[in-house]
């Protein structure tokens, strides 16, 4: 049965790293809020789940997946689940919970790139917090990225199977995600990543790894990837960028 | 062997979830920041992990929690992990997933606590963006707490098993932690939290329960339970709490 992916249509969003996933490994998944509504697809689809009066642990937020009976929330926690059955987790059992580490801690830099553009309210328009979001942009370019960068790029350096990974030797989903975070910092922030595959040298290796993957390669270059968009959480505002040198 | 737990020395912060499952199951640990540096422990034995220029998959920040040679950073990664062996998550696998789904959405309620009283920068002091956060625990307490809180009562209501426990009718660790979410509200936000318990009258009630429980009661009239202050996550400044009625 075809695992069922629910999140907001029009975006890659946190969606994203779970649907780079499913593609590298070729799954057969349904994008349910981007599907007909007339096959009880669509954005009702996932409302009706969220919003279920009946259902036992319904999730707060999308994405969240489906798998038969099982409904599974949160990134990270999907991609732990999925992880061992597409073949991108380690086989060991304590090694997977260290690559849900490294997983989670993406899952913080992408909450903090939100709030770059969303600092006091999610409730509210970027433009009611567009000078709280200059100062959260500046923190962040100048300290965050930086410490969540660097982190990655040692754990790629001290890999003792090699950098060409960030767990062991071979590709596992916290890979792709990495890929999803470079794609996405150096569409929201051109200026301030500027240098980045110099500065990250492994990060920008890793970064071409994936891209190059037959599957990624397909999907990118497919309908299927939404483009980065002003709703999505990478959001493009020059004004949020470093200032031009 | 003795867990090894590694978190800032003063603050409850996010160790205090590993803690209570550790103390809930009676489980041998060593709190290693707390520990006297004559014995290898203290400060700087957290520091020496997450600095070390060797070490394979360093996590970034603390908590995290060594077992053996195995090093489980975030944590609902720890609590993952650990719960099976402390009897404290379900035995399907699958279910396993739905628990951590509700810690990760914990997770998330704990960062937009932290960031009520840091909007823009963890780098710099509160007072340096006081009106943000003013402004940012507004929303905090108008939408996002009622949100978050709502849905843990609703889950609970909707357990299958009853209303008793989060997750079927035994148990789990993500019992403990809407205790101490339940808590920690109270702590940093007495006035908007004056009517908590009529509001998520369940959610109340599973705080008694987890209160009462004979481990966490000794272990809470303990000096091993840090008092809640203001250099936590969950701190009470009056000018970010509702004002007087």
């Amino acid at each position: 049965m075809a695992y069922e992916l629910y999140y907001w249509d029009g975006i890659q969003g946190r969606g994203e790293f779970v649907r780079l996933a499913l593609e590298e490994a070729g799954a057969d998944y349904i994008d349910v809020s981007r599907g007909p509504a007339s096959e009880g697809q669509g954005m009702r689809a996932m409302f009706a789940v969220m919003e279920s009066k009946l259902k036992a642990h319904i999730p707060l937020a999308p994405p969240f997946l489906k798998d038969g009976d099982l409904v599974i929330s949160h990134v990270a926690n999907i991609l732990m689940y999925l992880g061992p059955k597409l073949g991108l987790a380690p086989e060991d059992q304590g090694h997977r919970h260290v690559v849900n580490g490294l997983q989670l801690t993406i899952t913080d830099l992408v909450a903090e790139v939100h709030d770059t553009h969303h600092p006091i309210a999610t409730s509210k328009y970027y433009e009611e917090q567009k000078e709280e979001a200059k100062a959260r942009a500046a923190e962040f370019l100048d300290n965050r990225m930086p410490k969540f960068l660097g982190y990655f790029e040692r754990v790629l350096e001290q890999n003792p199977k090699g950098p060409i990974h960030i767990f062991g030797n071979r590709l596992t989903y916290v890979d792709l995600s990495l890929f999803q975070v470079f794609e996405g910092l150096r569409y929201a922030f051109p200026r301030a990543t500027a240098h980045l595959s110099d500065e990250y040298p492994h990060l920008a290796a890793l970064r071409e790894t994936v891209a190059k993957r037959p599957n990624i390669a397909r999907y990118l270059a497919s309908e299927r990837r939404i483009p980065f968009n002003e709703d999505d959480i990478f959001r493009h505002y020059p004004e949020l960028d470093r200032s031009a040198a």
